[in-house]
């Protein structure tokens, strides 16, 4: 590839700070600038030589930028900001309120038809790869149950509602795929299984001076809704621990498809992620796609796209020929 | 979908008999007919109502099959068939000889233009699955390494070598991926390893009468190149439990992709197959792959593809609108 995708981020929180990170490991694209609805003097980018602009400006950039990636919220950055933007640049989101997801598509493909754009929506990796991953499994072995499980993973909500608790100096909440349900999962045993069943929840806590390990770990575990329903477990540690160990943003999590072809055969397709940092991987998720997207734009296709609609040889900058020889 | 997708068998081994399975598991498409080289009197389909024709007579359908599924080996049978077939038919075959597939694709890409037809080439799960993880792992974590192992699963060649020792009176070998590698490359280690270093290999074996157990052990586990240079377990069992629980053709393996972002954070998407069945399961992929080339042929598409140029939502039998509500 001769010239640079032009690419530039909508919104610099830690996803569109992990999209800098993600862009400066492909050479063939270029980070021509960031928009934010903050002070551009008060935005410190990775790389300080690229420049930051007003959002309320952004309109002006239509022809400098190849693929704008929206890294903004989903409940209500996104919904406003992709069909406004799609009006303009070719698009990349992060959409995950998964029942709004037709009615995000069908706003952002009207406004990106009437534009001329192609709008890309819901990427990342759930939704995203495991979409891809629940889509495979359903085709392939239309015979059986496709189970999802999340984490290890930090719960921000989760975590909250446990530093709300007396006595609490510090805390962090992780989910984690129950074992138990997914090695019944792996033996093909195809339970049913609740999102409750498939998860437990482990909390690690730094407790105020005077306070009492017994009676916050009794408060948390019989926290209704949040922690009562779950098996959890409570751990104390200590400031310098907590500081060391729990500051990161991990994920992860399973897509099982378990089913049964011919007459008996067992058949299991397993897909894993395990993230040091969710927004990093997200971003670099969003960034693969953003080169099929400017692939697709350059062909003249117009109008919303998913994952689903994308074909994973538009991911890579190597040829058609080349990708045969080096990965099929 | 209100019309069946009318589809063929050329080739009626186990791959074949795995095709005929996975149609029956799909109620959009329908098994019209079966063309083996054998006289087909001799030929016995699990569903006697489907008739069973002389693949010398195989032109004379072209107006009757909207996809002919090619089940012939990659060695003699699909670098003739391909071509030749690709005149007639739209096909999908799972040719696997990886140094030529180039050569393939350049052949079946000339006869499919000129018939307007559409070839797909090399589906199934390696190539096939695992290609497409490949692929998503190196454009997704570009700064990273890919892993492939194979097994558990049934070695045809080395079950060959272990049954011509001296004293053996059946058996069969499997080859493992080493417990010891994939820990190394989950924890990011990014290892360096042979596909000697990264696969271990477990026959089990029934004796002769007469047989010195341990100058049949020694004579396998130092029987150059095939077991010589790997970890090998040599098992001793009696013949009913082998031919209980060494019947099957099991296979699977792993694709593990594990790399970095940020400054520092470490990302491991890993793909795993646990396979009762190995053709069953090819199958299953193949006539998934099936619905995607019928679309692209309906709408028009003529040429050679691989996994990599279809869009994964065209595997499905839903609409692009349900798949997004029940996937994304």
């Amino acid at each position: 590839m001769t010239e640079q995708i032009r690419v530039a981020i909508a919104g610099y929180g830690n996803l569109g700070r992990g999209v800098e990170a993600a862009l400066a490991q492909n050479s063939d694209m270029r980070l021509v600038g960031v928009f934010s609805r903050r002070d551009p003097d008060s935005v410190t980018l990775l790389d300080s030589n690229v420049p930051v602009y007003a959002m309320a400006d952004i309109e002006q950039y239509q022809g400098a930028v190849d693929v704008m990636i929206l890294c903004g919220g989903s409940k209500t950055d996104l919904p406003e900001q992709g069909p406004h933007l799609a009006q303009f640049f070719n698009t990349v989101d992060s959409f995950d309120t998964h029942a709004k997801v037709n009615e995000h598509y069908d706003a952002l493909d009207k406004s990106a038809k009437k534009s001329g754009n192609i709008a890309l929506l819901s990427v990342g990796w759930d939704p995203g790869l495991f979409s891809l991953n629940r889509l495979f499994g359903e085709t392939i072995l239309p015979k059986g149950e496709t189970y999802t499980f999340w984490g290890k993973g930090l719960s921000q909500g989760h975590s909250d509602a446990v530093r709300r608790v007396a006595g609490v100096k510090k805390g962090v909440q992780y989910t984690l795929p129950s074992e138990d349900a997914i090695g019944r999962v792996r033996s093909g045993e195809q339970p049913e299984l609740t999102t409750r069943e498939k998860h437990v929840r482990e909390c690690f806590i730094v407790l105020e001076k005077s306070a009492d390990a017994e009676a916050v770990r009794n408060t948390i575990k019989t926290m209704p809704d949040y922690f009562e329903p779950y098996n959890t477990t409570v751990n104390f540690i200590d400031e310098a621990t907590f500081n060391a160990e729990h500051s990161a943003m991990p994920h992860g999590g399973f897509v099982i498809r378990s089913g049964t072809t011919g007459t008996q055969s067992k058949q299991t397709i397993e897909y894993s992620l395990a993230l040091g940092s969710n927004p990093e991987f997200t971003a670099s998720v969003l960034v693969a796609y953003t080169r099929a997207i400017y692939k697709l734009a350059r062909s003249g296709e117009t109008g919303a796209r998913t994952v689903f609609d994308i074909a994973p040889g538009l991911l890579s900058p190597k040829s058609a020929s080349q990708l045969r020889k080096d990965l099929l």
